[in-house]
């Protein structure tokens, strides 16, 4: 059986992602990066979720770097984290939300690539999801469709070719809920996940993302277990 | 006029082509990467470079990230380093030179275009070069091609589009000596420039980078400056 790599923040949507990838390739690891974000909790979730799901779980390090090449409210605290826009960067176009952190998903998969490379792996799986992208370019296909093509490029082509999965891409959050219920031992494991942007568990329920969460849930005419618990 | 950010290792490549960007470019950045390589001796001398043709000079460590996804003899000193393969890694193809660090450019250019999103720059210089590659796949303009396209896709559209200009592409080591003395001020320059893979200058003159330094001077008939000081 063919082995994959998944991207996993400990949210929602890569941990659905996680179990879509369990069923779907006989072999899995799951990795986490660490970037500075404002707090761990996502990251101890993950370690969890991975544990539950019977998954071996890396964790790598890029230390400070994306906070160094320009901060993002979700590395830098002094910053305040909307979804209205508003960062305080003066070369972004308005409109995009505070948390677009430029370069994240760019970064995040090379690094699984790399990782990939060394392992003779070639399918990376990725939760990103464009229906309700909030304005982030790197979450939609076609910029997933040229990384694909570029990693593959950057590597010796017997390492090759990468395929980037990404099983959430066209569905509504809705629909992740749905997916979710559907993969043996994810809806359990969703009680783990950390969406709130202040990193509580349960969220805070007032932040952005804690109101998109709930609507998903809410749409789907089903209760958060991260709130149930 | 417009601005560009120039990748400078304070090798003889991207030091020319910090010349070429200064006489194409108006405003010029240069940007060196800490990688954990093996000396310091080769950023140094790129401080000394930008400094020598008046351009501002910035370093991003991205700390362990290549070294912890997998070594290459360029970041870790246990592994020989030659030009004729034979990368101790068992998921990598024979044949390529030890020194490859996989997914080395892909995330220097990634860093570069980052900082030029958040500095409002769209055109990034970068000396590789595809005549003498030696095997590493992301020197070739089929994977530049692609990762302008992937930078570009990744940003807010009104940061783009990013261009990748390599201006010694598809010139030989010869040529490459030629257009250093014509670009104004690059031939001294070239006397702080480090090649060789101990970090030596003048280069040990054995290693295999110092062997390909030297044939390229020879072929251009000329007296590499950095052995005349």
């Amino acid at each position: 059986m063919s082995k994959a790599i998944v991207l996993l923040s400990g949210g929602q949507d890569s941990t659905t992602s996680l179990y879509w990838a369990r069923r779907e390739f006989g072999d899995v690891l799951a990795l986490s990066v660490l970037y500075g974000q404002r707090h761990r909790n996502e990251l101890n979730g993950a370690a969890h979720i991975a544990s539950m799901a019977g998954i071996p779980h890396e964790v790598v390090d890029i230390g400070t770097l994306l906070s160094a090449l320009g901060g993002s409210a979700l590395v830098d605290a002094s910053k305040p984290l909307t979804l209205e826009g508003g960062i305080p960067d003066a070369a972004m176009p308005q409109g995009l939300p505070s948390s677009f952190v430029p370069g994240r998903n760019l970064f995040f998969l090379s690094v699984a690539a790399v990782h990939a490379a060394h392992a003779g792996v070639k399918d990376l799986v990725t939760g990103v999801c464009q229906t309700d992208y909030s304005g982030y370019p790197d979450c939609r296909r076609p910029f997933i469709d040229s990384l694909e093509q570029t990693l593959t490029l950057a590597m010796p082509s017997s390492l090759g070719p990468f395929k980037i999965h990404t099983p959430l891409m066209d569905l509504t959050k809705a629909q992740t809920v749905q997916m979710a219920k559907e993969l043996p031992g994810c809806w359990d494991a969703l009680r783990f996940t950390v969406t709130c942007y202040e990193g509580k568990r349960p969220g805070c329920g007032v932040c952005a993302a804690c109101v998109l969460r709930k609507k998903g849930f809410d749409d789907a005419g089903e209760q958060d277990p991260a709130e149930a618990a």
